[in-house]
């Protein structure tokens, strides 16, 4: 019965349901693919249960506002208007005074004016308006009370009060419009006191005269805003930092749950693979399925989720989701695979005998079926599958109890492979986390790493071999260990390619040379720590889960008396540094790769001098990159920043480091005509570039004192084995690349791609040499001659309850950004599906709630002051159904619905 | 139509109207008339709106149970059982041991069986049962989650938890029915999470099949027990004092908020009254009603209301409801009085030229047209109203500017009357209320009381005339004034009458005498105060509103250098004594009457120390009392206390004063075989008898601590002029008076009721002479020859919307008190109204809600434990129609609604 009140009220237009994602995602701490996921899920749910496509963004909470937001899961949802609050108090005392509160928001370099929306700032909050109109039960506002027998009888009052408000919102804005937003945080838990004062205000204002009141919906505001056919300011870039008065910036959350933040950059490449390898085994009603953790994963997304400004008992709850969404995906990766690699596997195939397992906690060094005894003729069966659209070589890093490895490929070749010594930090982690995660102690403890080079095929797999072998001819190269200390360091130099890395007597970086780029550049690493504000003195604000707010910044020296490892072999050599005691860090300079891999161990961050701390690692270089820096906009587009400056509008500085700091999920790069330098990351993090040749960017942060901005708890995060707690540990990994000017780009679009979706391993087990008797080693989903073009990424492929088939395809670059790659791009669907045949196909909005062709037309066109933009925007055209060529513009997301006539070889795929 | 749906659910059974009143008031501090009206309002409310008879009492929260309310506001209502909860720990816990928490209470002995109640005591509190089992809104209580997907699914928990506690209740109560109270204060402030939960628990409960759980409502609950047919253990006197922790004795609130207590009663007096006028009026849809009055007083009787444990502005509501109620009130009686007293006024009169006012303010010596110059040849009317049915003499008091008056009574005789000056203490406060009360200084000062003997006809008027006299024969007496100090007290003796006081040395009485009975008793009276906890220690339990926990009692010595101050004259004896600087205290003896009179003026109590004070007067007394004192239950039937004993269970004493305090609304006596000593007071105030011989009141308390009941606020109640504040003075009477034993009853009986109703004065002005040409001077309304026997009152007498009448008789003695006065009484109703025609008379229960016969026919008689009582219980029986003679048995209270045919002498009364 309140179903159907609700669809009558949403039928009639008197509910509306507007941005509709599953969640009201962050904007600064999520990757452009979980948005676009999170808000399919959500338009996917409303279109079937409602019929209804939202046509409103309604970002009201966020901490900011990415260019991504607006043009991409704004106008390419097909919203017509976007509305929110949170934006720099700065910026909106000037917006206010020039009254461009509202305005047009051109998000997209590439895209230009096609990607335009209508954006609406909120002049204060998103609460009532000033005076007193809080109508929950039991709340501070007086009730709008009409019995004149009652002493509270304030009619008069309560109009006189609304219609101030009414008349001073209406002084800065344009139009004769405009919104009041009836409520908050928690309220309606009782609707009826909300509704029955609202009804009495509207009475009384309007029998008042001086303003027309209304039930209104964002919808029915947005529409009366489009009749006044104003022209509009325009607003580009994004709306990055924020800060709610001069010395709080909102940019700590950048970085707050750093942990939570992998966690969740893990599960969403593990979620697109896990979804390819469901549509290859076919989605069963049945067996495990990838929904939860497609659902789990939305919910992460939410603005206070992987933001890190959840109390520490709900991000338990978002880790636990995840944690049961992975683990039914895991188990849908092991058939699905299980199934392709099995020869003579039935169609539809759903209980293989293969059994397949998968190691999470890799992270940590756990991997039990890498950590086995290879001495008794059993060997290690590794199934590498590649979800990415490419073919791909990486180097990959397993556990391994014993010292006389041998790695064979699928096709029985020996596989060159090095044995690197674990390092006693990373021992520690593994220990405790095992037993904090699983409950049990995880056993004997594997010795060393063992790596090996892997090549797998575009979206597919190859299987290797790692077995024991007698001491003798080709087993796995030990790594040489070499101990360095003070003065010694200044001859150490490690990488056996083409990257050269040059250590200093002090045991920092001092040169980076790369003999085919013939890039050398001087650079020193560091760490240092901010002391987080305590909010004890007599400006109350302190550093928090929400606000980043520096008391003293203090450089992290290297004690020298520590020596530096250094490892070599023929696939990698590692540099160790013991940074302080809770400070570990492990350079990697690969023999076939280009770019310094950097894998930090931090933490637990002490507090025992009272202070909280945040700590940041800095790369400095000599480069003059006059106060500008790049960096990505929710992992997409990449945005000028410039220190201690706004592009649109006068900033005065209070907070030189905080006001300075932009959410980095992609990446960061600064350069300086001749050079660009490049770090990227493997998850959400905060990090600017603080003085001229410098990046920095915040790893974790430990601090004891609430922000104040509704969390109500200090940002101290421990983990805890039976009563004994610790502050937590952060694990994790940068990349560094320093390329020529213009060809920075090639690196951070193709290896970021990587980074976000790692290759996806699956372990089992052979006695003797069987294992391709019964099995398929390799294989690829796509014709095994064609890949997709450098500049293409398969952001979905997924299969849908009906059968049909969601794809999306993303070009990789910006207009402009790489002389050849920003090039309008195909792919070949014909050649991306070689055994199925294409009964339909439809090109729906961005998050396919809707024909694309439907949706351009209907979206509003807003004018926008000023002369029109000379812009050449390039997009792909049409898709030929008897070609089934897609064509992509640089940035261009094409979202498509597939039907699958039938297989085409009778391979058990379908 | 959420009318129609309640409608519906109450004409279904679903929902139950139970108690009924206009809120559920107190019992403590309560007086029965006004417990009476309250209930009587609400019940006719429930009768006319939704054609409803309560059948349950629930007072659930009043803090301590009344005898009154057990027999009188259940039995005589109709009630089949009266539910609460807060009875003293101790108490509760020998009855959860003998599972006698459910029982037949007996509260009159009167009454014997014939007044039984059932009456049942939750055995925690009145909220959920122990388990977590509240459901509002975001209450800490887990919902009932059902759902197995979602983690906090806890149906078996939830079950268990509901069964557990259901048969920890069962252990402790008799037959196989409980009851859970599902809900508590401030709850179902959105009903829908409450009953959602419930839904879920009672199908689950039900399911697990242990028990069987049911909605219900308390008639069905009481039905189930009545049908058990058990025999209930006896319960009879009281539930007071209450106590729910050893150093926690709710005794505090029997004097808490004394001034507001006083309005009240002051009030309720006046109610009475004004209904009589209104009747005589005719009650008219259009000019003023005593209806707000009578709804303001129902209001004030809630246990959070004349209790004193509301909030400051909580209190400030109330008292302003009962000045509008007053106003409006004072209003119709003026037009009534000026209607009755107007010769050749019309029938239905309405706008009677004589203009009558009032005032309110003589407790603060205050009374404009009293206070005029009558030097040019204008006089005071004085119209005195007696609305007891028996003929009155008395003696008024009005302040007046002059020293030379004159009074005469409506025959033109003078008057022998007296000028007392007026104390300053008595002028400080007047200076100060009428500051505070009226927003205007009251302007000249007057000088005098002047005090004269009145006589007013029952159920009528007098008119008396004061005026200014050249200074010759007959004008008032001065008073001859007389300071006194130290060594010359032992002389002193005051009284001209029969009753003479003695002073001591010490400048206290020594001596009681009454010349006519020939009591002669020593004693003392004195003042003391008792410091209050402040909760600071290790025990956190504070004196408060509610409760009395003193630290340490502090006898306030007089200063022995202020001199004492004798007024003479031949009206009256006064000594006028300053205690200290904040207590002042005038003793009266009158010539023609046998008791004295104190009035005290108590205030602003000091907290300049830190400690909060309760001020108590106490008379000590040589008298062999035997740790016996007796105290009056609700106004109505005096109830046997014994010190430091519970006549039905074994106390434990923690607190040997709080713990012997009894709330005291009409008076307390002790008695040692010889002679009673009574106390009678003008409002309900906390009173005990604390060692032996010795009575002690409370007369006003100031505290600096909230004592953790609900409140939230120290009882520190001010006065505020401007921005100035100060602590509120306490200004009262008390009256006091020894008899032979036996006689006592008299006296408490009679002159109790002339306490509750109190002459009433109208005054106006003449100019000359003519007064009596224009105005019948004095007037019955009943037959001049015919007057109320002794033991009887007129409770009510109100005409109700319909034009009937509600008449209340009330006998005044129990069976056994008086040797005469306790026998059956009958009233004359032909000759209370000799001017009218009885049409109908039909008896009601004490409501009026129902037929008195049909409520007896309907009531349930409960089965009691033990032999059948030796009872003779007397009761009027039924009224011959033809006869209309009202027969009385001891305490009895008949309620009847009387249709009048028509006027019979065409008088102006109706």
């Amino acid at each position: 019965m309140i179903k159907d009140t609700v669809k009558e009220l949403i039928s009639s237009g008197r509910l509306e349901l507007i941005n509709g994602g599953m969640c009201m995602h962050d904007e600064a701490t999520v990757h452009y693919i979980d948005m676009i996921d999170q808000t399919t899920l959500g338009h996917k749910f409303i279109k079937e249960e409602f019929g209804q496509i939202p046509r409103i963004g309604w970002q009201i909470d966020p901490f900011g506002h990415s260019a991504v937001q607006a043009y991409l899961l704004g106008a390419e949802v097909g919203f017509d208007a976007f509305y929110f609050f949170r934006i720099d108090y700065q910026d909106r005392d000037t917006r206010k005074g020039t009254k461009e509160l509202e305005v047009v928001w051109r998000g997209s370099k590439s895209f230009g004016s096609s990607a335009d929306i209508f954006a609406g700032i909120f002049p204060q909050n998103y609460e009532p308006p000033p005076g007193d109109f809080y109508f929950e039960v039991d709340d501070d506002s007086p009730v709008v009370q009409d019995d004149p027998l009652l002493f509270d009888y304030n009619v008069e009052e309560r109009v006189n009060g609304f219609v101030a408000a009414a008349l001073a919102q209406a002084n800065i804005t344009r139009t004769n419009h405009i919104m009041f937003t009836m409520g908050t945080d928690f309220k309606y838990q009782y609707a009826e006191s909300w509704f029955r004062n609202m009804d009495k205000l509207i009475h009384y204002v309007n029998k008042d005269g001086r303003i027309n009141a209304l039930y209104s919906t964002p919808s029915i505001y947005t529409d009366a805003k489009y009749a006044a056919n104003e022209q509009w300011p325009l607003k580009t870039n994004d709306f990055f930092p924020y800060a709610d008065n001069p010395n709080a910036y909102w940019t700590g959350y950048f970085t707050s749950r750093s942990a939570l933040k992998r966690y969740v950059r893990m599960m969403s490449g593990y979620y697109l693979a896990a979804r390819q390898l469901e549509f290859f085994k076919g989605k069963s009603k049945l067996g495990p399925t990838t929904d939860y953790l497609g659902d789990a994963l939305a919910l992460a997304q939410h603005h206070d989720a992987v933001t890190g400004t959840e109390k520490q008992h709900v991000a338990n709850d978002y880790a636990k989701r995840l944690s049961i969404g992975y683990t039914r995906a895991q188990e849908l990766v092991s058939t699905s695979l299980a199934c392709l690699t099995e020869l003579g596997s039935k169609p539809h195939c759903s209980s293989p005998t293969t059994k397949f397992s998968q190691c999470l906690l890799l992270n940590v060094t756990y991997c039990p079926p890498s950590e086995m005894d290879f001495s008794k003729g059993k060997s290690l069966v590794v199934l590498v599958y590649n979800s990415l659209g490419w073919k791909r070589q990486d180097v990959l890093r397993v556990p391994v109890f014993s010292d006389s490895i041998v790695v064979h490929d699928s096709e029985g070749r020996e596989v060159e492979s090095q044995l690197l010594p674990i390092a006693s930090a990373s021992l520690n982690i593994r220990d405790k986390h095992v037993k904090a995660y699983l409950g049990t102690s995880p056993g004997v403890t594997p010795k060393f790493w063992l790596a090996f080079p892997v090549s797998v095929p575009p979206l597919g797999f190859n299987t290797y071999f790692v077995s024991s072998m007698k001491k003798s001819a080709s087993v796995s190269s030990k790594s040489t260990v070499y101990s360095s200390q003070g003065s010694e360091y200044s001859s150490l130099q490690v990488g056996q390619g083409n990257l050269k890395l040059q250590y200093n007597a002090a045991g920092a970086f001092s040169l980076y040379s790369d003999s085919k780029t013939l890039i050398e550049a001087n650079f020193e690493q560091k760490y240092k720590y901010y002391i987080g504000q305590d909010g004890n003195g007599s400006d109350p604000q302190a550093s928090g889960a929400y606000i980043f707010r520096p008391n003293g910044t203090v450089p992290i020296k290297t004690d020298s008396q520590v020596p530096l490892t250094v490892l070599r072999g023929p696939i990698v050599d590692e540099v160790h540094q013991q940074i302080n005691s809770w400070i570990y860090q492990i350079t990697r300079v690969y023999k076939g790769k280009d770019y310094v891999e950097t894998e930090f161990i931090v933490g637990p961050i002490p507090t025992d001098d009272g202070n909280g701390k945040e700590v940041a690692t800095e790369i400095v270089t000599n480069m003059a990159t006059n106060k500008t820096f790049y960096t990505d906009s929710s992992g997409r587009d990449f945005i000028k920043r410039i220190r201690d400056y706004r592009s649109e509008w006068k900033i005065e500085v209070h907070q030189p480091i905080a006001g300075n700091y932009y959410p980095v999920n992609l990446g960061i790069y600064v350069e300086d005509g001749n050079k660009e330098l490049s770090v990227l990351v493997d998850r959400s993090i905060g990090g600017s570039s603080i003085n001229d040749g410098q990046i920095e960017l915040m790893l974790h942060r430990r601090l004891l004192h609430d922000d104040g901005r509704g969390v109500a708890e200090a940002l101290n995060e421990t983990v805890c084995l039976g009563n004994q707690c610790e502050g937590l540990i952060i694990e994790g990994k940068y990349y560094l690349k320093i390329d020529p000017q213009g060809e920075g780009s090639r690196w951070r679009r193709t290896f970021g791609q990587e980074i976000y979706s790692p290759l996806l391993l699956a372990f089992s087990e052979q006695d003797g040499g069987n294992w391709a008797n019964s099995h398929t080693p390799k294989f690829s989903a796509m014709d095994p001659t064609y890949s997709l073009p450098d500049n293409v990424a398969l952001l979905t492929l997924q299969e849908l309850e009906d059968g049909s088939v969601l794809l999306r395809f993303a070009h990789l670059y910006e207009a402009g950004e790489h002389k050849d790659l920003s090039a309008l791009a195909s792919v070949d669907l014909k050649r991306v599906f070689p055994d199925k045949k294409i009964g339909k196909i439809v090109e729906t909005s961005l998050s396919a709630n809707q024909e694309r062709a439907a949706m351009e037309k209907k979206r509003l066109k807003w004018k926008v002051q000023g002369p029109p933009a000379d812009e050449k925007v390039i997009r792909g055209g049409p898709v030929d159904p008897s070609k089934l060529v897609i064509e992509l513009g640089p940035m261009e997301i094409r979202t498509f619905i597939v039907s699958f006539e039938r297989s085409i070889s009778g391979k058990q795929l379908l």
